[in-house]
């Protein structure tokens, strides 16, 4: 067991590589991407090719009054990236409009039926075609093959690959937490 | 039937109401909301209290190229967006982290027997303290109850309402398709 997390058991771990970042025009859209992968259960994020301070922040930010053990790496070059996550046995699950589609085939049952840790590569710009050979990725997978946001891809992959259950999971060692309400906003200071 | 399409066959339709757009600052994430709005099953996206024609221009491309009926209104106050959608008897739900847990409460379940439209509400900037009141949403619901994405929450919102059928949706008088691969890319260019 890999998460100490009763509520949200996962015995393979999820790690987004988001490549193609320019800090300027994608902070947001990468922010969000970050936030999404740390809220809806992966267990970090690699910023391939490039660092980015404003992440880093925003990451450490939320991970120091939200909890959690969400890991942030950068700089690293995606091909470094991706060699290493399969030397250690992981696959890489690559989400495109243009790959089989996850409601209509069996894809995401083969990429649990591989029983391993997935690296999931999330483009911003125009990727390059070798994404799309079996040098980089085990699976291509479509969120809908219509264009929209990787950062909705990847919220809709998560929750599946997780079954929900992530939305549940608690999050170690948090400062803040949302108490749900039917109205208004709860939030609890955790003493340290 | 709401929609002439048999995968896709919902009785109730969805709008996305997207409140405290700023042009500059938010240009890049509306537009992910949009076409993950559309993508993923809405039948329209409302621009409240501005208009952006760049967003206008990104969702009519993607409506020329891509298909269906997809709708984009401009400029209307939220006010009047949420008082105009009651009067028409639909439903109005707040995606927001401090509400009701999506997977750990029934209140998808309560917003699917309210047998209605919905309108999604989703904010950019901090949301005024009345959209969570019954004034506004009829459900406040959290896709998850950590900080993350509108555009990821509402990508699992639909994901959810719509049982995952909306990802095999077709869509109507498309000029491209993309035909699904384990590798590389497929589109189809449609003689209109």
């Amino acid at each position: 067991m890999k998460f100490l997390n009763s509520a949200f058991e996962s015995s393979h771990k999820i790690v987004v590589l988001r490549w193609g970042h320019r800090p300027k025009r994608d902070l947001r859209l990468t922010t969000h991407v970050a936030l999404t992968a740390r809220a809806l259960g992966a267990s970090g994020l690699i910023l391939s090719d490039i660092e980015d301070e404003k992440i880093k922040a925003t990451v450490e930010k939320a991970v120091k009054n939200w909890g959690g053990s969400f890991t942030l790496e950068m700089g690293v070059p995606w091909k470094t990236v991706v060699k290493n996550w399969r030397a250690k046995g992981g696959v890489t699950v690559h989400l495109t409009a243009y790959g089989e589609n996850i409601e209509k085939s069996n894809v995401l049952q083969r990429i649990k039926d591989s029983n391993s840790d997935v690296l999931v590569i999330v483009g911003s710009q125009k990727v390059p075609g070798e994404f799309f050979s079996k040098d980089v990725s085990d699976f291509n997978v479509a969120v809908g093959n219509q264009p929209h946001s990787e950062c909705a891809s990847l919220a809709v992959f998560l929750d599946r690959f997780f079954n929900g259950k992530e939305l549940i999971k608690t999050f170690d060692n948090a400062r803040l937490m949302i108490v749900p309400q039917e109205r208004g906003k709860k939030i609890v200071k955790i003493p340290i």
